[in-house]
């Protein structure tokens, strides 16, 4: 018998025969003997016609609202789920945010789970019942109704697995698992049998956008066998794990990740003085705004140039609290640029493999590819370039790295 | 100052646009230094939209998990209303059943209300809020999302009245008032200044449709001051009230209620012994149908008929179990018949004036109308009839009782 917790996306609980679908699912893994958590988003469409309702009253609708309108999404798929997988004869029951007492800080559509009580899930898998949990809520500590943010079912599932003991956490999604790079872009792209945590982490993070990074994250930390697999067709995915496979020579590279979505500030001649780095971006991150890529470059003549990059939906503001904080600190210009991406190469195998970063620079540079940032960590290197570079940069390095080949679990 | 408990029902919803002209009426209230509670249904269309979506799933969907799914409706709005409300700078808050404690039994979909928290309403309304409350819902002991039924969101708004001491319940509906009878019946049909919760009782009960009829016994338990108003037009709507109005004449009948969804049962030749009513009654009531008029004849042979009404919807289930326990008492026959109605006279009124009993079977039988059933109490007189004469009966008795003539207060 295994536990496990499993979490359906709003494209796999799209209609009634899909919810259908996955109810004969479900009820297939509990007739097995396995315990079973299911955790569902909104159908998709319907989280969208709730924003669309907010907006009909407000361009910037009250955050403690908004969430109390579009947590009912998944209220709504918990409980049809739960009617379907009753109807097949196997005990169900749906519980919300609120009900299981899902605590998060009271950060209104970014919130952060604190702690989950798992009392009454423990007492209904007791009574042999699949419990169906609402995505993407939770409570704050005065019983106020919270969102994660796009994508926080993910969250939900791992923090239940983590909080329950699950034996895996299994998020089924309209992919088949995770590619070295986006099918879409290249080709050749291949699905990995295995990924560890920290790849997935850079892949997530960098806009390979299977799995949201705060659930990979999750999962790495309290060590929860995670697998993204599909709703749709039959198939073993993709495994993440703390582990490298120590059975197969190290791949050097993992994948390829990109990142449409940024977007560039950068801070000219601000005086190279201590602190200067938090003076802006401490007002950044107050206004909630996430940070991505950070550089700063050796100082010259006592004045220094800081980069940083963001959303492109926050550039706005970043820019407009960048200004301020430039003119504060007597910097000599700010530049905004939206048309840039961010290209990374992630893998394990490349701390102990030199010469990766020579390699990929010689890559973009026979391409012609001119190279504005780069950045780098333990198991990844990031280079932020022209957007219209972006298809050119990614088909470049997956054939370059060989990613195509077959997968050396597989051979 | 004054407290105003205000419920608007799913037409005086329905829209972005009448949400708003709620949240205009609402703040209005508030920016004239009133506290207000407001009370909301789900947007029309709405439930039944959700119960579409259940029946999809199965004839018969499991009571809790439908609980937990056309709940949402009525947050969907409390949470839209609110937003509208805080984009007029009036500062407002939803909140749910299970945020607010409204306790109830775990009677899915027909659940009674047992006790409400009122400390977070309080709370909110001493730091100026408007709270929008979403009817119609509560939470068991265990905290599973229970349902009112359908027009509990009247209820919720008593209780929540009674519960926070407000000074009035103020009803919005789409009619303005409660009427002698139903204009769509009889032309000259005239609304109420003022009504008793007994009167109101007997009104809603009997088909008025305008209250539920649990809001009024709830405010009439409690002496909540209730008005019935429309949202759409300014006026003062219906007052019910404790008292009869004592500086008028009392008239003899407030109005004339009738019920189109009756269906009739008649146990024939039942032996005439003790117990065999609640022999009858007692399985029919533990499938949680509601019986209406219930009338038996005196004994003849031994044996006697018995006759009950229940809801149309009800007719087949109690027939059922009418059938089962008719042959463990060897009962000769059991009819069923669902083309019948009930007609009714109400007023306070009634007590201290003989002959209106003899007059209402006088002008029935005038308008040749054969009675079926007759049932009395110290307010009303109900007679079952054939469904066809409906409207013939309201109409001459409604004439006959002078009930056209302009209302004694506002003469």
């Amino acid at each position: 018998m295994t536990f496990y917790v499993q979490k359906f996306g709003g494209t796999s609980v799209g209609t009634v025969e899909r919810i259908n679908a996955v109810a004969d699912k479900v009820s297939g893994f509990r007739t097995a003997g396995h315990d079973i958590v299911v955790v569902v988003s909104a159908m998709s469409g319907e989280t969208n016609r709730l924003i669309a309702l907010a907006h009909e009253f407000s361009e910037q609708p009250e955050a403690r609202e908004y969430d109390a309108l579009v947590s009912t999404g998944e209220q709504v798929t918990s409980a049809l789920l739960s009617m379907a997988l009753i109807n097949r004869g196997c005990p169900a029951v749906s519980l919300n945010g609120g009900q299981i007492q899902i605590q998060t800080d009271d950060v209104h559509s970014k919130a952060r789970i604190r702690t989950i009580e798992s009392e009454r899930i423990d007492a209904e898998i007791k009574a042999g019942r699949v419990v169906v949990v609402a995505g993407f809520q939770g409570v704050d500590s005065r019983g106020n109704i919270t969102t994660l943010g796009r994508g926080g079912s993910d969250t939900t599932a791992v923090a239940l697995a983590a909080a329950l003991n699950a034996d895996e956490c299994q998020i089924y999604t309209d992919v088949d698992g995770v590619y070295t790079t986006d099918p879409r872009v290249v080709d050749g792209a291949r699905r990995l049998e295995q990924i560890t945590f920290e790849e997935m982490l850079e892949m997530a993070s960098l806009g390979s956008k299977v799995l949201q990074i705060r659930a990979v994250e999750f999962a790495g930390k309290y060590k929860v066998p995670l697998r993204v697999l599909s709703s749709f067709e039959d198939g073993p995915g993709t495994l993440i794990t703390t582990e490298e496979n120590e059975e197969m020579e190290t791949p050097k590279i993992a994948g390829i990740a990109f990142n449409r979505d940024e977007a560039k500030i950068t801070v000219l001649g601000v005086p190279d003085v201590p602190g200067m780095a938090s003076k802006i971006l401490g007002p950044i991150s107050d206004k909630n705004i996430e940070v991505d890529v950070i550089v700063q470059n050796i100082s010259e003549d006592g004045t220094t140039d800081f980069t940083f990059t963001v959303h492109r939906n926050d550039l706005t503001a970043a820019l407009e609290v960048a200004n301020k904080v430039a003119s504060e600190l007597k910097a000599r210009e700010v530049k905004g640029d939206d048309k840039v991406v961010k290209v990374s190469l992630v893998g394990v195998g490349m701390r102990s493999h030199a010469g990766i970063a020579s390699k990929m620079f010689a890559v973009l540079a026979d391409a012609s590819i001119n190279i504005q940032i780069i950045t780098t960590s333990e198991i990844k290197i990031s280079v932020v370039i022209e957007e219209k570079y972006m298809e050119l940069a990614v088909r470049s390095l997956h054939s370059a790295f060989e990613l195509e080949g077959p997968s050396p679990v597989e051979q």
